[in-house]
């Protein structure tokens, strides 16, 4: 964790969002969001996601996007890659920290990655080799992302033993940590207590220590409060709740990174976050992508009367 | 708590809802709908205020509304009553049970009630007193409700010391439980914990056992996650989340109803209520009331492939 913080919220809007609209924001747009959100706090961004170009041109730009987050002092810049050769591209961009993520559904993983189980577990092999390769100094994070843990629309609930399994191939294969991934919005509070419980229980408490929710039944908080009880402190989340996964009909919408900001800090947590200058982040989304829905309560509603964020130690 | 169910879900609609809403739902579609609502399983409705028509014509059929929903079998027919002339009228038409607000904000109440703190806790004792003197096999419930408690839109945060003061003041004037609202929308996950805790160290454990919340800013069902762990059982909520407090500005939006008892159901926490039968009855109050926004997410998104409901004992 970071010093001085209590809980990371890791912004995942301008890969999670960006990918699941049509329209293509400008580079120039993306740079000035990311580093607004970090002046606001914001200590981990991920950026973009390593896929060809073809598939989502949305993200064409992403190693262009992390030279420029780089170059933000403090802020870990996080990407999503699919696969080795995506890896190869986050590395040599410079990304701090690489997400692969693996559905535990299989039929899911097929439409989504094109991948078995096997495939995505022979690849997370493939991407730990290279990060081990690399100088220590510079040596990026790499996650394995448990994607559809808490159900697939596909496939529906998926066993215990699949879930264990997967997270096992994962550390196994070399990762240095394990992520919990609601990428259908099916959890709900008990289940989100139940599975931290489970894959802690086979990969360490030290190597599960965030959360990728989504808000689609309306218990992204709610299922954070049981994250945060069961001893997680990473929350991802999207500004103005935009974005969700292309390929997982009915599957939209991340918890909103204004409203999360708020309730912890309401909560007495500390996330490093000033909300005012959060909430006015959302104008640079808005001007460019004037279209697109922007979701949050607090944003409409405002900081309580007498609203006191977290205080620091 | 009753009888093979683990929360009790009371519905607020006919009474919060409708109360803030300038549109007046004709008596038979209440009827049609406390009858549907409670046929799918809720057990508690709060059907109406006894208020002077002139200031909430909403709800001046409340009378008639309560000697329809006496008819249900199994339902308890709860109203609201600002004064012992609304609980003379409540007790007349044989409400089950009877809740006076009392605002923890004295600002809020005089703007809310037009009463000062005494003045209400004055009207607690008559009310007590009243139901304390009707035939044991027909003597009402009579709950007083800790508004504002979370902090107020005019006054901010509320101290300690007036929210204990009150609570105590309410169970000495005779109430049978005190009950804690949200009326702003201000709460949290952190702060639900600790006033319910604060609260029941003067009151006991079982003379404090509902909430009232209210989703304002996100962050409703989160809060209720945090009552449930803080040992209450039941929890208030709107059909599509209607409703809200007139006279505190901003304070809209209940929790919703369908995205609770999803939750709940969910959890493995049983509610007696069947979810596809609840989100039918959204049409009856949409088909009258086709210009009020309806809220919540399970309507939209639906259930989860594979979903089941928590099991009966």
């Amino acid at each position: 964790m970071n010093a001085g913080i209590d809980v990371l919220i890791s912004e995942v809007g301008p890969r999670d969002g960006l990918q699941s609209i049509s329209a293509i924001m400008p580079l120039e747009a993306k740079k000035a969001w990311i580093a607004a959100e970090a002046a606001a706090g914001v200590r981990e961004i991920e950026v973009g996601s390593f896929v060809p170009a073809s598939l989502l041109p949305q993200l064409a730009d992403t190693a262009e996007v992390v030279a420029f987050a780089r170059t933000i002092p403090g802020l870990t810049v996080a990407v999503l890659v699919p696969n080795l050769r995506g890896a190869e591209a986050a590395v040599k961009a410079g990304a701090h920290k690489l997400t692969l993520p693996l559905s535990v559904s299989e039929t899911h993983s097929l439409k989504n990655l094109r991948r078995t189980h096997a495939q995505v577990l022979a690849e997370a092999k493939a991407i730990a080799d290279l990060v081990a390769a690399q100088p220590a100094d510079q040596r990026p994070k790499f996650e394995g992302s448990l994607s559809t843990a808490f159900g697939c629309t596909l496939e529906g609930p998926i066993p215990d033993e699949t879930l264990t399994r997967m997270a096992e191939g994962l550390m196994a294969a070399g990762c240095d940590e394990v992520g919990l991934s609601d990428t259908t919005g099916y959890a709900n509070p008990a289940e989100v207590g139940r599975l931290v419980k489970l894959i802690r229980g086979v990969v360490g408490d030290d190597k599960l220590t965030g959360i990728h929710l989504h808000n689609t039944r309306g218990l992204g908080l709610a299922n954070v409060v049981a994250a945060l009880n069961a001893g997680l402190d990473t929350i991802d989340s999207s500004l103005g709740g935009i974005g969700g996964c292309p390929f997982a009909p009915g599957a939209s919408g991340n918890i909103v990174t204004e409203d999360l900001a708020f309730m912890l800090e309401a909560m007495g947590l500390r996330t490093g976050v000033d909300l005012d200058k959060l909430l006015a982040v959302r104008k640079i989304v808005t001007d460019v992508l004037p279209d697109e829905p922007m979701y949050g309560f607090v944003p409409d509603a405002g900081l309580p009367l007498g609203f006191a964020p977290a205080r620091a130690a």
